[in-house]
């Protein structure tokens, strides 16, 4: 929405006007605006909504600035608006907020309601618990479709997710799941047990990345979410999942690139953080490349007898890092999205040995053509060829094994970044190298 | 679902122990054992099924594989299947198979069912239209809510998204859309048309990414897609575009990590494949750091003189490229969010240079550590802390730029890969290392 339509609605006052304007944009659009309004504004705006909308809107802000919102406003006016924001959305708000200041911001929630928010928040951060909502709709396996829809007719004004029924015991225990549609094709007298479907439920302490995995293989958009004792608590829904995967591909990208995950988007990353989340790695990639230097000592008489040999080396390293990348890319991937497992190491590792084969082939034909083209000597043209081979060989087998490993040992395998994969590969790199001029040109 | 079983079930050969045992596993599990089956017993396992759980299995299965077993299959029986097959998978069997053969597949469809698909068919790959599915229920404005109520037990049983009805006029235009909750919520003798909500679509030519983010963004389970004369012909659904996100972030993966993204997973990718995706970047890199061959050779004196300066080359240069390399992976996965854009790019400058000055001092300092260590003279220690903080910036500034210069050129930002940025960075670190030496060793 346009902020300069937004602000005359708001300063006019006419809650009308205004619900019937904002009724036809989506809330994370409304949202966005808002956030550009003064303080007063944004309160005033909140104030005009229907308690529905504002809750929508409200929803889509950062928890801090939720409450913000919601505590300076009157206690009736937030009692409405928080009965009608997301179970989920509300407990990660309290969560964020001062113990005190979510004790009395609870108080204001109906007693059973509360109480579910209340679990709700004893779930750790990233399981399944801790992204369920309970705004769905539970069911008893002996009503009939016909009770089971005036149930909905009942409840179901302020039910988030209803495409799906949950149908519990006496005891919360999750027997099984009936789809809205289902109720209604069936005969009014049919009783739910005899429509019901097995349900896959998750466990409230599974993490969120392995909930997002199985959602997505099956094509769920929700997956009911049971406690130790098998009882519903909640209802974990796609556009949840949808983000914890963004998130997770993103912070895949970041590790990848050498760099600890950024939290927050990088606008919202202060550059004193952006500081803290890439120095550690420069900093350990910059002292196990520092061994390079040791190397280079060792053969400095080598590189005094023929200094030719210097200028292949950053091309040398380069390229092994660069193959050394390719592979460690595909392969944190395809761990990630569950396509290859430990147990595949050897034919992972019978593929990359293949593979680099043939790209070493390719490079070191270039690169004795390039050593020609510097006008060095014949042989040292054959030592830049044959190391060209040898280290696109050895990258392609260290990149292959090590993030197979990393998984196996329960180690987030994007921790070999392609940074790391460099460094590691300079070094013996350039060990390979002199060996293999210390041979062929008798040094 | 165990093998062993699956395969006793096929040859006991009782249709109602196999459709009861089968009721309690997914679909995808339940393709994924039949593919270690051989072919006869995997028509015997589609023949014993009810055809809408085989549709269900069929369609987890890769086109070519739906269609080999549905074409051996009697007339009658793959025509029962292929009706509860979703539209869009349909659609992709079609395009994916030898055209007379399509055209024989296709006669086996209802007739309105496939002038529908025969649509689908006719969108470009990778855009809204081919991922959309014709599974959905359509209804009139002036339909009361009882009225759809019994359309939907009519027609709702072949339906695969009834989460939300679509509202279209007499020309098949979308006038906007309902959810099937509120239409069980409201009075019986409402009017679609009266508590009709305006809906979101998207054109069936818009790209498939771009449709994922509106989906995201919107928290949507569906979109409703919508031709030049905003008919609606189809609805793309949440877990496709789950997959869609998938995929895009597989090849923005594989192609920060310096590499043509595989079209299929790692294993149905044939070592040939896997080289030839690799090989292109690689070569192009080796040219590309060959220069610094040349380099190298121009500074031959300055290095013969003062040994001393090659053992840091690799070191140097490759703090470049992980500077490089971080960057790049924040910024790449930060367009791809659309976090940052090219209106940003100053902010973004001023960040990173900033930041790039931060990590830069300090890896300084460790530089001259390192040199000292190495028990060089304090002129080359000099040297090299003052080319480690010159190269970080220089590298932070590359790979600040060139992401968002190439988002604004509409290409794709992922091209600048780790790879890409340290061989930029080797050759310029290079000339930055041997400029500060000769004008601080007055060589």
């Amino acid at each position: 929405m346009n902020l300069e339509q937004l602000v005359l609605l708001i300063d006019q006052g006419e809650q009308a006007t205004l619900q019937d304007t904002v009724a036809s944009y989506r809330p994370i659009d409304l949202a966005e605006s808002m956030e550009k309004l003064d303080q007063e504004r944004q309160l005033m705006f909140v104030t005009l909504l229907t308690p529905t909308s504002a809750a929508e809107v409200i929803e889509q802000l950062m928890p801090l600035h939720q409450y913000s919102i919601l505590h300076r406003l009157s206690a009736k006016k937030a009692a409405a608006i928080l009965r009608e924001i997301s179970g989920d959305v509300v407990a990660d708000m309290m969560l964020a907020i001062h113990r005190h200041q979510a004790v009395n911001m609870l108080k204001l929630l109906p007693d059973e309601y509360r109480t579910k928010v209340e679990m709700l928040m004893t779930f750790p951060e990233d399981t399944a618990g801790s992204l369920a909502t309970v705004d769905y709709i539970s069911a008893r396996g002996k009503w009939t479709a016909e009770q089971t829809l005036k149930h909905i007719r009942k409840v179901g004004r302020t039910a988030k997710f209803t495409s799906y029924i949950y149908v519990i015991d006496a005891m919360g225990v999750l027997l099984g799941v009936v789809s809205l549609k289902n109720i209604i094709i069936t005969q009014p007298s049919t009783q739910l047990e005899q429509i019901i479907a097995p349900a896959v439920s998750v466990s409230a302490w599974m993490e969120q990345e392995e909930t997002a995995e199985l959602l997505s293989r099956y094509d769920f958009v929700a997956v009911p979410v049971v406690d130790k004792q098998l009882r519903l608590i909640g209802v974990v829904t796609v556009d949840d999942v949808i983000d914890v995967m963004r998130e997770e591909a993103t912070e895949d990208i970041h590790k990848l690139g050498g760099s600890e995950p950024l939290e927050n988007s990088y606008f919202q990353t202060s550059t004193f953080q952006l500081y803290r989340k890439r120095i550690v790695w420069l900093l350990i990639l910059f002292v196990a490349e520092a061994y390079t230097g040791n190397v280079m000592r060792h053969y400095e008489t080598t590189l005094s007898e023929v200094i030719a040999l210097s200028f292949f080396i950053p091309l040398l390293i380069g390229t092994g890092g660069n193959t050394g990348t390719q592979t460690v890319a595909t392969l944190v991937r395809a761990l990630a999205m569950g396509e290859v497992q430990f147990k595949d190491i050897f034919k992972v590792v019978r593929k990359e040995l293949t593979t680099g084969l043939l790209t070493g082939l390719s490079i070191a034909i270039i690169a004795f053509a390039r050593a020609w083209m510097l006008g060095v000597e014949y042989n040292v043209g054959l030592v830049v060829g044959i190391t060209a081979l040898a280290i696109v060989i050895w990258a392609s087998l260290v990149a292959a094994v090590l993030p197979l490993l990393l998984h196996k040992l329960k180690a987030d395998p994007a921790v070999i970044s392609g940074p790391f994969i460099t460094t590691l590969v300079d070094g013996t790199g350039l060990v390979i190298y002199f060996t293999v001029a210390r041979l062929l040109l008798q040094l």
